[in-house]
């Protein structure tokens, strides 16, 4: 065939194999729980919204459409692939607020997209699982969302002292900022100029980010990267916010209060933080799972008061023998004016959302989730091809008895069929010939054992051969609990 | 706001309201488990795939890109969202050919997308759930395929009875034409037409076909159907082979032999069908499950071997006091050729596809799964402001003891709070004032008793208010366990 097509896969998009598609439906199915614990409801909203509703709020939306997989349906109207989870539930809202409760409260998972530049680990399609409440102003659905993300955590394994919840505001921030401009406002660009600096501390150091604010800086490169052009008596106001440190979530916020001065903005930011301090102590979520930190900025444009984000802290020491951090996996905050949009009438909301490949990965490298590359564990063979009856009957004796089973459906040889199932990491084989099943009989083969086995064994291969300990004849009546002593061996299963 | 943004839905696509979510989730849980217990293993591939690596193989593309979202990349290359599972399922085979084992099985479940002309039921983006077996030419792996089907069916409790699966044989059908051709084969375009006509079977009934194959026939609105311009005797042998009945599936492979005559193509096809006959009888499958009907055509144009469909055979009456039945919810067959597009060599393979949507609607239509609106059935009110903390600790302990419960985050007084329970489906209320609280006490409200209550009362609606026999006093201790005994009044709580 000389017009063969060839088999690609999108740049930046990826095949989920079974071992990960298991490991994240039972790290869903765990979060999943938690979200309903909390009365949070689930919604499915289309992959594909008109780009006017979607809106722009990508951080790195600086270009038109940028970010987006966008295109004209047939109409020739533009309409895209959902970039996240929150503008298709302000659309959603804003579409059904006459029959919707207030608050409304939802969850969603499902894939989201972005054409961006592939890294890795950093894929076009990926998948966000988002709860939020819709419709409250209270502090106490800010609190909550905080809470969720550490019982969402703690669910999966992840104790405190492994993660941390950070909390800040962005009407602090916006406090701030009405001091470095002397009690004015800034214009927005240069707001936006100084968020996106604070946002690089981690990457760049204090002195880094102060460098930015002021003249600018050169990278490693030896690329210039030009600075916001703040006086050092602004550029001090900005770090002595960002270096704003104390014991407590209380201590925070005093300190902040004597930075914010008069800003009316500023206080109010303070309030509301001193409002959610005071709904986790009494939920019992201590300093040891959630802090104020003033440096906390997160990157969409439409949050308005606090924001949020979960961070894995336990470290891991990767392939070149570096210590390495996990970061961020919970991202949230709150966004009063993103429904505004379409109903014109402010509806405050807030919710967080949760980067499901980011936190799968960590779960997998830190060991605290199986990852099964297969469903069944059995594979009944078919050495004799006038048994198929027989070894029907098997297999569905043991899938009766709730035992996943395959039944070999392959034209092959059973010697070809006993590699089969150790590609597909089964563990027990069922075999059956014309003698055996005169004298009532099956072999069970405990492919595990075997391997091991022939392992020490080494060289006394023949032997091995002969005796094939890892092979037992067990009773064809009860081969359902002879199977399952075999699958007990390993915990696994 | 004069630049408000309308929001607004794309056509033919839809939101998913939680008891809908609840319902598929649970539903596609059941089927997962079958699909598992014969062995097949999870894969996710991308939403986006390019159009080239897709084909075009729907029935509706007679026109390019007829069909299908598609549009073009960064790269202008043509990419598209996929519009089945079986085209990326063979695109992953051959990019992983060198890799996978053969049989590779695997499930997939996942929206995919047509750009058709969306009608009641019809949506633009629906679910899919398949299973297929890659790499095995043995009918074992096709008969199966339709013992999963009814497994699964079963599994959600339709019983048999209630559906029947039906198997024909591609090849057959090409040995049907064949004689039609006078042992010659057709031009591919009249094969085309012929199945097409055939495939009409259900609406128009075997006069209807006849005329289509032969000069054509008006339909009820006057429009006139070009025919096919069969022959007299031509269309015979089609007849004759479309209503060939018997009590058995042995008989029909009987009945289709005379039919069939010296075809080899056709001969080939019905020994595939004993094979499967003996494979489902083995396997317990008698024909009140699974029948042989020489008029399931299946529209896909890949298959090449066996089709099979499962079609819910129990009627209901609609709205307008009308029998209805609900069709067919499984489809699929065998498509030997499909992969070759990539590798150049043939991968047999075969499978079926599960239409989530319209099986999910059929489901809750015979009352066969519950479509709960609510997670939480519990709301701890906020009565008073100073006690919120006591209410968070309410609510956690609630949650502690596994009762999903919603703390009212909202900013409204009790009576709107009491609304939004109705609103939200709750079944208990939670209330505490100062009083209650120094007596160690606190209140639950059944909702539902309640509104019964309120129902009988009717008029006397000022003694009902009084007494609030709905409403009862319990002890702050062990509230976990009052709150649980009125939930379990209820049996789907």
């Amino acid at each position: 065939m000389s017009d063969k097509v060839r088999p690609r896969i999108l740049k930046g998009m990826r095949d989920l194999p079974p071992e990960q598609m298991r490991a994240r439906r039972e790290m869903i199915d765990k979060i999943r729980i938690v979200y309903e614990r909390y009365g949070f409801a689930p919604l499915e909203t289309p992959t594909l919204e008109y780009v006017d509703a979607l809106g722009k709020f990508l951080p790195e939306a600086d270009q038109p459409d940028g970010g987006i997989f966008a295109f004209r349906d047939e109409d020739r109207e533009w309409i895209a692939l959902r970039y996240d989870l929150t503008a298709p539930l302000s659309r959603y809202f804003a579409m059904n607020k006459a029959t919707l409760p207030r608050p409304y409260r939802r969850y969603q998972v499902g894939p989201v997209f972005r054409m961006e530049k592939p890294g890795p680990g950093r894929y076009r399609e990926f998948y966000q699982f988002d709860f939020d409440s819709v419709g409250t102003s209270s502090m106490l659905a800010d609190a909550e969302a905080c809470m969720v993300m550490c019982d969402a955590l703690e669910a999966l394994g992840i104790e405190a002292g492994e993660y941390m919840v950070r909390v800040n505001n962005r009407k602090v921030l916006n406090g701030v900022l009405e001091r470095v401009a002397g009690g004015d406002t800034l214009p927005p660009e240069v707001t936006h100029q100084v968020l996106r600096s604070i946002d690089k501390l981690d990457r760049l150091g204090i002195e880094g980010v102060a460098a930015l604010l002021g003249p600018g800086r050169k990278d490693e490169s030896g690329d210039v990267m030009k600075g916001v052009g703040l006086s050092v008596d602004q550029i001090k106001i900005v770090v002595g916010y960002l270096t704003a440190e104390s014991a407590t979530r209380m201590n925070v916020c005093d300190e902040l209060e004597s930075l914010i001065g008069e800003s009316a903005i500023g206080r109010e930011g303070i309030a509301e933080l001193r409002e959610i301090d005071t709904a986790l102590t009494a939920g019992g979520f201590g300093e040891d799972r959630v802090v104020f930190d003033p440096t906390v900025v997160r990157g969409l444009a439409y949050y308005t008061g606090p924001v949020f984000e979960a961070d894995l802290t336990v470290e891991i020491v990767d392939g070149s023998g570096r210590p390495r951090q996990f970061g961020s996996v919970f991202g949230g905050g709150r966004y009063d004016d993103l429904i505004a949009r379409f109903t014109g009438e402010k509806v405050p909301a807030t919710g967080a959302s949760l980067g499901v490949d980011r936190l799968l990965a960590a779960l997998i490298e830190l060991g605290k989730i199986d990852a099964e590359p297969a469903t069944a564990k059995v594979l009944v063979t078919r050495l004799d091809k006038n048994l198929t009856a027989e070894y029907q009957k098997i297999a569905g004796e043991l899938r009766s008895a709730g035992i996943n089973t395959e039944l070999y459906v392959g034209k092959q040889g059973i010697g070809k069929q006993f590699k089969y199932a150790s590609a597909t990491g089964k563990t027990v084989c069922v075999v059956l010939g014309e003698d055996e099943m005169g004298k009532g009989e099956v072999s069970i083969k405990d492919l595990r054992l075997g391997d091991e086995l022939s392992k020490e064994i080494g060289a006394d291969r023949k032997k091995w051969l002969e005796e094939q300990p890892a092979q037992l004849s067990v009773p064809r009546l009860g081969i359902a609990e002879s199977v399952r002593e075999v699958l007990a061996r390993y915990s696994s299963n």
